[in-house]
């Protein structure tokens, strides 16, 4: 028996079965995690082809589930979807080869990505519960790291210190690699953490976020490493990008799309002279994926709905002298946003 | 320009152009990383099409080199490569979604991943001092590991400050998410993790690695938390394990099939009527991927060459009892098979 969950992304689907190898997509089907596997989904069953190394452990996380586990790997899957002739399949997440390998079976191949993504797009409860965890281990860890941050340490140091509080309170691992940028470095939006020292008055920008029980949570703050008298510029931008932060959370709606949920805060920037500062997105849906849809873009089509989890995070860029950047992760519910992060600073914090 | 590594591979892929988005491809073409991007190899040149978030980041990284850097994403690097039908792209890191877009285009799509995977299996001197380097900062942070090792710490907990000394020495991340198994959870090939507490007496299994510079290491120990004196047969297979390991890197050689090798270590358990016990491959590449070729196993069909560097790790599970892995990483030079490791023990080592 299917749950209804899986009835209604096999309904959606179209197909006769469908073949996922796909890591994240087995384990949302399923709620199993393996590098490697099979998940066929039919209209009576919902199989999970594990090879000797997670037979033992995807039996033992799935007894009593809908999902039968079956002992094999790439061949046993083939034959048990052998007598399915049209097969769904995730088009982003197969290759080519998966691709041609399954054609040669002689089975017809369409896109039950959308099908996924319409699912995956609403989280559930328990989803949500998993996110929020991510998120509060995300701010425990900086609280953590705040006190511990010293003159001479570099961005490095200082990422592994964060990442390690992280994974002492619970998470599984990063979400992404962190970003963590002094000074100037700042203006790289997407910075490759590296070996500048930290120095008193520089700004520190880091974008980070971990994974629990599989899902991801992503954070950005933006603070000064004590204050030289030399910020206004600085402290003036901060409350702009807050400013912007703040108005999306305020007056982004269900029903809204991704386009006009952005240009709340885009519109504040661009009233106050900042937008081409503003080079990116303003937010991307989050789940076991960092980058999921909803997309909150000048091009964002999707609509805002409740169960939706996202990322707001308005940025301005000055190419080789700063960069500020504030971010949450927030979700929509009886309409409207709301922030998972409650735990730390928005405002220029000073250390 | 060309350098020789490109020429040789446009010349292999017998393509009008290849187009690569895939990352780690990109990295190992140019020698710069970020997470979007394409890059475009053509007879004449080399080009990295970067986004406004990585533009200025890869003019500065790729200044003077073989490779030139133009600002745009997809929309840019489509019509940069329109001039040119045959298109090679490597089959196994290309989605549906991305051949169905450029078949569309008109492109005529071959795989160029044997081009690629025939390059990416003989390191140059630059990638093995990566990889050596990558191995020595998992070695110095086991080492830094062992002392702080307490009755009562979780395995999450142990795989936290691994992973924190590894970053804290150089590495940009984990290779893969750090199996660390107390006990009978090590009898789990590929363990999940958890929340089991460390106790006197118990058997340790960690498999790790890190990243450097984009390049992996990997390595396992399997070792004592004391020695309760109930140790005997663990003692009598781990001698057994390291044996198989040993032996590999004592008779492996140029010429040898990957099945050949593979081998020299499951022919030694199955002598010792262990053999069922080994359920999974003796090795497998190591590069800017932690799974690369060549693969060494009972169906390995590559021929081991200098400047290939890959995984010995024999092992032995009994199912919900123990479980025991010795892996180095390790590579071929003048023939012969020469580690990595020199910092820790692989013998049954009783803290």
């Amino acid at each position: 028996m299917l749950t209804e969950k899986l009835r209604k992304i096999f309904d959606a689907a179209g197909a006769d079965a469908l073949f996922v190898e796909c890591d994240f997509l087995r384990r949302y089907l399923t709620g199993f995690y393996s590098t490697d596997g099979y998940v066929v989904l039919t209209k009576e069953a919902c199989v999970y082809f594990a090879d000797l190394r997670y037979f033992e452990a995807a039996e033992r996380a799935l007894k009593g589930s809908a999902v039968t586990v079956l002992e094999g790997s790439l061949e046993k899957a083939l034959a048990y979807v052998k007598p399915y002739h049209t097969l769904g399949i995730p088009f982003p997440f197969v290759s080519v080869s998966a691709f041609k390998l399954l054609e040669r079976e002689g089975h017809a191949l369409q896109d039950c990505m959308p099908a996924l993504r319409h699912s995956m797009l609403i989280k559930t409860e328990e989803e949500l519960s998993r996110i929020r965890k991510a998120c509060e281990i995300a701010e425990d860890a900086f609280n953590l790291l705040l006190p511990a941050l010293k003159e001479g340490m570099t961005e490095s140091e200082v990422a592994a210190l964060l990442e390690y509080q992280m994974r002492r309170l619970g998470a599984s691992g990063v979400s992404f690699e962190t970003i963590c940028a002094f000074g100037e470095n700042g203006s790289v939006p997407h910075y490759e953490t590296g070996d500048r020292k930290l120095r008193f008055g520089d700004p520190v920008l880091i974008d980070f976020g971990c994974k629990y029980g599989g899902y991801c949570s992503d954070i950005t703050r933006t603070f000064l490493f004590g204050d030289d008298g030399k910020h206004e510029e600085f402290k003036r931008l901060h409350a702009e990008v807050l400013a912007a932060h703040t108005l999306f959370k305020e007056r982004a709606e269900a029903g809204m799309t991704g386009r006009e949920a952005d240009e709340i805060a885009r519109g504040h920037l661009r009233e106050r002279g900042l937008a081409q500062y503003f080079t990116h997105s303003l937010g991307h849906g989050i789940g076991l994926q960092i980058h999921e849809y909803p997309t909150l873009s000048p091009r964002g089509e999707d609509v805002l709905q409740d169960g939706m989890v996202f990322s707001d995070e308005p940025g301005i860029y000055l190419a080789g002298k700063l960069g500020i950047r504030i971010e949450d992760s927030v979700y929509m519910q009886g309409g409207r946003v709301h922030s998972f992060m409650h735990k730390t600073d928005r405002g220029v914090l000073i250390l």
